[in-house]
């Protein structure tokens, strides 16, 4: 068994729950240009060339309507219950299946709001419609949003494993990264380091290599997406947080810690900075506990930024968390404001088992960030760590 | 300059030439998925996480409205008239944008046919919908197609010498591996030698890791896009062909080249493995002889074609080429038969100047494939090579 036949399996369960009878999707040169809808790299472990109508149906059975010499490929996978090549034109053989299966409710990856559910291409699309003119499956077509989220949302026991795989190799990195942290290197002297560290251990970063791990040093840094400073040079007596992550056999993690430059005169955190993070840890916790299934996205980032605002902290301008799988950002349900537009939508849905958040408030001091992101599985008592939270400022360089 | 400002300008000068007043391009969390519409990678050396609006107008501004959090990043490339970052809902800052540009013909990325030009999403596509409602730049929307198609397949100079340094690259790993070819390794073992090369050189494979370089080893190897095999051995006296490339600064090589592996008896290789290279590499001289700037793609596709089936062997079931570029599969206009669905609309274009091809009928043996793979740009006067040809059958480890 591997996880993508796990998934395939939940995939099935989820088209019954759903009451979808079929799961169309369709690609092509998605080995060239990646896949270009992230869902099939959930349970499809290789990609195609030829332009392909992959089929997955409430019985269980999975077909791959493909060009000639992307056949074997896909075959080799042991996951389809038939794969149909084709030499000269797909419809040939699309349609006799389509009459052979004859679902009543089709579902395509589609979705304004969910950008995890949102794999179709437009032109796609409308290939679709010429393929299907004149047939009954036209209008049998419906999104698969609902599969799509829960199938992304709701990890397997091996996805959690591997979750917390990725999590504990991004600890090692913090570890190593205390040692080098010293004032006098620039930002990218530790972007660059944490890159080498990744080599090492044969992970790729959690995400665009060219802005993670973000960096944000000292009260100067310019926190966001954005590459660290080569100029800027970490100080004594200042903060250091890093977001960072990486992707290790398929899946990410996606984590925030944070130093403190100690100086001859303050070896230890300010006041001020002690305290910025006692608040960020209250409300990731208070959040935490109050994670169970059914609960709305919107409930939970309520609980953490109350708990900010309430200490006399500004809100903070994002959302408290996500969900982190094969993406970064994963999953449907967001922890974010129910009253930002940007956030309407996809912060009214429920907490289910097997979503795995972020929790990531944060707080702005006079000598830097104080970022924090923790990682959690919803379970049915709860909430659990995928691994042990921050619970102090750590100190930078004690060695030396 | 950059080939990303040279791409910009080459956008801008497409506009013109195809009569758009705005080129469109909408997309999220490209930073964490890839970008989902590879036009962007064209001209826009960053990714974005929020929902953004990309906008260049034939008067030659860029604008891009984007989530408050990746404005930082955007600005910084410097290549934006402005960035408009909005806090809770895009609409509030498109809409007053849009009414400054005022655009009578706004261009989005899709098309059935044509993957490359295909990079709006369905579900964006929706979104973009509901977000000017009740505007009347809703009936203007159309199809950047042409544009799209126009920008990836005509390299400007820049990008030629990017590809050319891509296939040199090749040609070091090309004769590394002489030196290593052996009777008695594996498919995978010869791909574990190439990736390490790749590794050590710091470049990427041009395609899937999992299947570039594609292998072809004697007369029992699976051609395709598949693995290669991990017990297939090579043999004395056999072919070795392999469909390689590699992904340096962005841009990317496809070439494919064959060895005889000698025998004690068969030192060289036998006259009609000769022969059949022979045969290949005259209809690949054909085709590259006939290109001209206006020149259909079929046309192309008949040339080396005919001239295989004249010389006794069979038509190969595939194009003759594809564009290259970012991507191993690249630009709009194949060369394909036209009798054939999958390749009529796509045959069926022009050849541009700046338009870069690969070459690559091949040929079966009864001691393997004679595989071989060829780059060609085209000028006004014809097509160049990127990178000089494969003449004849190399002798696999000659020092042993």
């Amino acid at each position: 068994m591997s996880v993508h036949r796990d998934k395939l399996e939940q995939a099935v369960a989820l088209l019954r729950e759903k009451d979808l009878d079929c799961w169309m999707m369709l690609d092509r040169e998605s080995g060239t240009m990646g896949q270009s809808d992230p869902s099939l790299d959930l349970w499809l472990p290789t990609t195609i060339i030829g332009l392909t109508v992959f089929m997955i149906t409430k019985e269980g059975e999975a077909y791959a309507v493909v060009a000639n010499y992307d056949v074997e490929n896909l075959a080799s996978t042991g996951l389809f219950t038939k794969v149909v090549g084709y030499e000269l034109d797909i419809r040939e053989q699309l349609l006799p299946l389509l009459q052979e299966l004859d679902p009543a409710r089709i579902g395509l990856n589609y979705s304004a709001d969910n950008f995890t559910a949102d794999g179709l291409k437009y032109g796609l699309r409308l290939k679709l419609e010429e393929l299907l003119s004149g047939t009954p499956y036209l209008e049998r077509l419906t999104t698969a949003e609902d599969v799509v989220s829960a199938l992304r949302g709701r990890k397997v026991a091996r996805e959690v494993d591997l979750l917390k795989a990725a999590c504990q190799t991004t600890a090692q990195i913090w570890d190593a990264l205390t040692d080098y942290l010293r004032p006098g290197i620039t930002e990218m002297d530790a972007m660059k380091f944490i890159h080498q560290k990744c080599d090492e251990l044969g992970v790729q970063t959690g995400w665009d290599r060219r802005w993670c791990p973000g960096i944000t040093a000292g009260p100067e840094s310019v926190a966001g997406h954005n590459a660290p400073s080569a100029t800027l040079k970490l100080q004594e007596g200042t903060l250091f947080s890093i977001d960072f992550g990486v992707k290790q056999d398929g899946y990410v993690s996606d984590l925030q810690r944070t130093w403190y430059l100690p100086s001859a005169s303050q070896p230890q955190p300010p006041a001020e900075a002690r305290q910025a993070g006692e608040v960020v840890r209250r409300a990731i916790r208070a959040a935490k506990d109050a994670m169970r299934p059914g609960m709305h996205g919107y409930e939970i980032d309520a609980i953490a930024r109350s708990t900010l605002v309430e200490a006399g902290y500004p809100e903070y301008k994002s959302a408290l968390g996500h969900q982190v799988g094969q993406g970064a950002h994963d999953g449907g349900v967001v922890l974010g404001p129910r009253d930002w537009p940007r956030y309407a939508k996809i912060s009214a849905g429920m907490l289910e088992v097997g979503n795995v958040f972020t929790l990531e408030p944060g707080a702005k001091t006079s000598i830097g960030r104080y970022g924090a992101e923790e990682m959690v599985v919803v379970t049915e008592q709860g909430a659990e760590w995928l691994i042990a939270p921050q619970e102090e400022i750590w100190l930078a360089n004690p060695h030396r």
